[in-house]
């Protein structure tokens, strides 16, 4: 079931994530909240949504790692978000940040620019999304992205540099950066960006490698790569995007495991 | 993979659709958002769910079209909605309201009517929804119809002509009416019925047609049809609720393209 | 489509929740709301999500049932939370709580106390989660328990006999007390934990059976034995947790009725 990983530790990722099958604290939105526990919990981890400002930073020590994603926020959540990066930091447990849709929109662009200053271990958004966070140069059209994913690189060197988070951006190929390396992940298939939050379930599953011990280059390379692997897959046996969606998670079920129903 | 369609302008309004692609700014409710979601990106249209008070007026602004949608309304995202709909007219951006559950509880009914002030282009409900916003009578069962649609046309022209938006009773058969001309659109399948949210994701489907820069009327015809030619292309092939939502969303991506994997 | 219940009253039950089609009142977790309202829909039952502290008595009052689950709650769900399980027990409306993650979180552990104050008719847990409530010892990993459903029923029982609630253990066997008599349900499928919003959807059908007038002790015996054998049939046509869903939900769909597509 397993491929030839194009990357050598990606085989000993996937066996450490199932291991572990970390707590994922997810604060994301609702659209996609559903999809992205679906993925995670596909691939072992243990997807737990608490958002509640009473409640997030008392969870979020207590997590293996943290998601923070934008898409939905409001003036609660983003308050949660904060206390569960902070907290998040202080116990040293890694988060990713998601910042959806920044650049478009100030008040949510205010709350990235905080949350950046508790240091998140990893950063992934589309094109326009990292230009935007970068300062190199305005948003998307909502919270599609209005340039290729390579136009971002640059940017995404630099955001990395700056912030110390490895950087990931999302698209038909995508691009890993701690600001030094940069890794290329090609793959996946288009029918990927008419299903509503296979970008957010992206930035979960970083999350859960990082809960499983994976340091943040390998943890964002891994998670790309077992998409790739999986939408491809699921690609080849659907008829559209209904049907490539209930793929894309049995798929997600096979890697890793040989215990499973498939 | 096109039928002969009952209107002849939904070829090419379906070519408009994919072509220029819209950005729907949708304020709808938690349950329905995936699916919504998913049905915009099958026709090729680019949902994005912002929901906070800080953000809705700019993103309205911002878009194509609007959906407003009551089903899980709160203090905060009904403010959220009052900002997002005058911001719209204001822009000349048009919106649809989908009055969910109106007559059944008094707040609700309350943001609807104040909703009603800044003029939308196209209201969608069920039967019991259109007979309360228009004064006939009282709510439904939930979120649910306690009437055919067929009783509600009255009442659906009478609301088009106080408020100066199209009118869409969704239910057996739809209608559609400007207040002066009623539009029938039959077929659709039962089961319609036993999935949650088809009935919201038609109000979005709506507002992607009017980003579109469809005219009212030819919009909400245009979803209603789309989505009776899916939904009996897609009963056809199921077992269920659940295997007729995925080839659903299968079907409604084969509509207006030849370029899609189906 | 039937098979020899274990329980002789399920089939009379079911009969009379596809009858009655009980309105559903949910307050429930964002995560799961979609895939709740799904197998509701599935079985008969009419679902509604209403969760403004402004509507959410009034709309308690009206069901045939409700369903308060903590997973996502925030300071506004949890007052709503307190005001429709008031109205409901104020009505003589069964209700069920579904105390997600409680023992883990000292926030909602303090709203579930709370509500207990308003007696719910059914408390359905996992074993952690019971063995919290029942103050035996502390929660789990997140949402998901760290203890076999067998380890709580002791604890099962004696939060019965506290609350006067009948008590609902899941896992891969589920028990079900009154405080008195125990029954147990055995079967269902270990994919199930893999599919998020299986056990949220659980408490929601309990609740649809109660508010078809079947007692608590049944009502959730009922619920367990339907859920375990959907669960069976589906998993023995799915391919791992996407279609596994998919066809859990098609499988809901045929039991009690010979009227569907299917």
């Amino acid at each position: 079931m397993q491929r030839n990983w194009p990357h050598p530790d990606i085989e000993a990722d996937m066996a450490r994530l199932r291991k572990q099958g970390p707590l994922v604290h997810c604060l994301t939105n609702f659209v996609a909240a559903g999809f992205t526990a679906n993925v995670l919990l596909a691939l072992g981890a243990s997807p737990a949504m608490v958002i509640a400002p009473q409640e997030a930073a008392d969870f979020s020590a207590r997590a293996g790692a943290v998601l923070i994603n934008l898409g939905t926020i409001t003036a609660a959540s983003a308050e949660a978000m904060e206390q569960a990066a902070a907290s998040a930091t202080g116990a040293g447990t890694p988060w990713v940040l998601d910042p959806v849709a920044v650049g478009v929109l100030a008040f949510r662009s205010g709350v990235a620019a905080s949350l950046l200053r508790h240091r998140p271990a990893v950063i992934r958004g589309n094109a326009s999304e990292i230009l935007a966070l970068a300062g190199a140069q305005g948003g998307g059209k909502g919270v599609d992205s209005t340039a290729e994913s390579s136009a971002a690189v640059d940017a995404a060197r630099t955001l990395a540099g700056r912030t110390g988070a490895v950087v990931a951006v999302s698209g038909a190929t995508d691009y890993v950066t701690d600001g030094a390396a940069v890794v290329e992940i090609a793959g996946g298939h288009a029918i990927m960006t008419r299903v509503v939050g296979t970008g957010c379930a992206l930035g979960a599953l970083i999350a859960a490698f990082l809960g499983a011990d994976v340091p943040p280059l390998r943890a964002a390379t891994a998670a790309s790569a077992v998409f790739a692997h999986a939408a491809e897959r699921a690609a080849a046996q659907s008829r559209g995007p209904g049907s490539f969606a209930v793929a894309f998670l049995d798929e997600l079920s096979c890697i890793g495991t040989t215990e499973r129903i498939c």
